[in-house]
């Protein structure tokens, strides 16, 4: 299957990410084939040396492995749906961000035109892609996992095979970037809110960087709490973290300041109070967000 | 002003915080005065040689330094000011948590009393008190400060001087926990859809880890946009990071978590998208955030 002695590769879909992952396989000496509804997209990469495919079948005849990074599904299956005859018998290597549901969804039509597959997420920026600090997940059926690994794998640095559910991968990847886009909004919350009272965020930078290290900790602490449904508190029960969200809020309206954020995560801690938890550690919210009616 | 060697101080409210507190003082040998509005709660210090005040007058009459840690500066003030006249020309170290607003009116009232004010704020828990890793931040007069820095720093590890505004420390305070309590809400987001997906604790742990250890990076990054007010993007723009915000939601939904915390997230990203700025990076939340009609 190999030109030479690598593996030929196609990616669908040259966004920045689509871009990044080209540009590895057309680094690392792969034959690689592109295509993008925007043709232009490819000029960089065939410059470099893929090759432009004129239309997304031409894209996928042109190797066993096909790799798509779109905007999501929607966009992903208005590409693959009139080619499903051409997939058929190739793996297909779903890239694109979306849902869990997606992701099976997405299984159930490729197992039904024959088309071997798996479903990816990238937790790393583009600039990591190829290098050694790329973090990729990936779900579904094993050997199709171990028979493509050395060909993903040029995409660098960690990748996890988190079993056969497809839509195993999205769930991780859509948890850690709950994570990491809420604690982002909590970081720009904080830079406005330490504006308004006079503090820059080069001052503010060294402090915060404290509770970043801080979080490792916390999550190690929660697990047990959270996996066992019981949560006792050992520091401050919620009713005086529920405290110190009203005097974020009251000092944020002092300031003039958009605290809705921070009124949904108290309401949280008050749903955790009023059903008679207020005494529990905050990862009672855990339960709070799982049981929408408790 | 000290009895032998080592200064007394008082410490009024005996709380988790404030037993730790006066629990490092008595460790430190320094003749330790308590007082508590439940006089039960000092059994445990005064067996380990604290004393216990009769009243909260006596208690401030025992040490030329006093401090204070109770649930809010309403709690504290319904104890301070009817002993306004006993506290005169002594120092009031103001430990409670609240909002840079009523630091700053505590610290005039204190003024009008003739007493010395330094507000401050503990940035680390009860256990960490009297050790290594504790963190303490401090804002009022500079020459206060440093009369009573020796005596302050038996709290243990790390103290900041923040400058002579008596709102600055608990403005960082509350930013920090801002960041602190929005990622703790975040993290256990993530953790109820993970649970929803079938991933416990345990497994996703490991993997929230990493996004935990790239928060310092995002705070260095968005120090010169934050500063500047200018938020080109570099990576990706804020359509996408509501995008992905909608991915969460959705899956969300489709799991019957509680989204509400991320739909006030999305809400946010929304503003910049519909005043134009869906182009920039995430930092142009602070822009919505800090301007309540952007």
């Amino acid at each position: 299957m190999a030109t030479g002695d690598r593996a030929p590769v196609t990616i669908i879909g040259l966004g920045p990410m689509g871009q990044a992952l080209a540009g590895a396989y057309v680094a690392a000496g792969h034959p690689t084939t592109v295509w993008n509804r925007t043709p232009g997209k490819a000029d960089d990469l065939v410059a470099r040396g893929a090759v432009r495919a004129a239309t997304a079948a031409e894209a996928v005849a042109a190797s066993p492995l096909v790799i798509v990074c779109l905007l999501d599904y929607d966009a992903a299956h208005a590409v693959l749906d009139p080619i499903a005859g051409a997939l058929k018998g190739r793996t297909l290597v779903q890239l694109t961000a979306d849902t869990p549901g997606r992701a099976r969804r997405s299984a159930e039509w490729a197992a039904a035109h024959g088309i071997d597959y798996l479903d990816g997420a990238i937790m790393t920026p583009t600039t990591t892609i190829g290098g050694p600090s790329a973090v990729l997940l990936y779900s579904g059926p094993a050997d199709v996992y171990q028979a493509h690994k050395p060909v993903l794998d040029v995409l660098g640095g960690t990748a996890t095979h988190l079993g056969t559910d497809p839509g195993r991968a999205a769930a991780y990847d859509l948890a850690l970037l709950d994570l990491f886009w809420t604690s982002m909004s909590g970081l720009m919350h904080a830079f406005a809110l330490a504006r308004a009272e006079g503090i820059t965020a080069k001052d503010f930078a060294p402090f915060a960087a404290g509770i970043g290290h801080l979080m490792p900790i916390m999550i190690d602490t929660a697990v047990e709490p959270v996996d066992s449904r019981h949560h006792p508190s050992e520091g401050s029960a919620i009713t005086s973290n529920a405290a110190t969200l009203d005097h974020i809020i009251h000092a944020g309206e002092e300031r003039g300041i958009d605290v809705s954020v921070v009124r949904a995560i108290k309401a949280s801690t008050q749903r955790a109070i009023d059903a008679g938890h207020g005494g529990d550690a905050f990862s009672r919210l855990v339960e709070v967000f799982s049981e929408q009616g408790a």
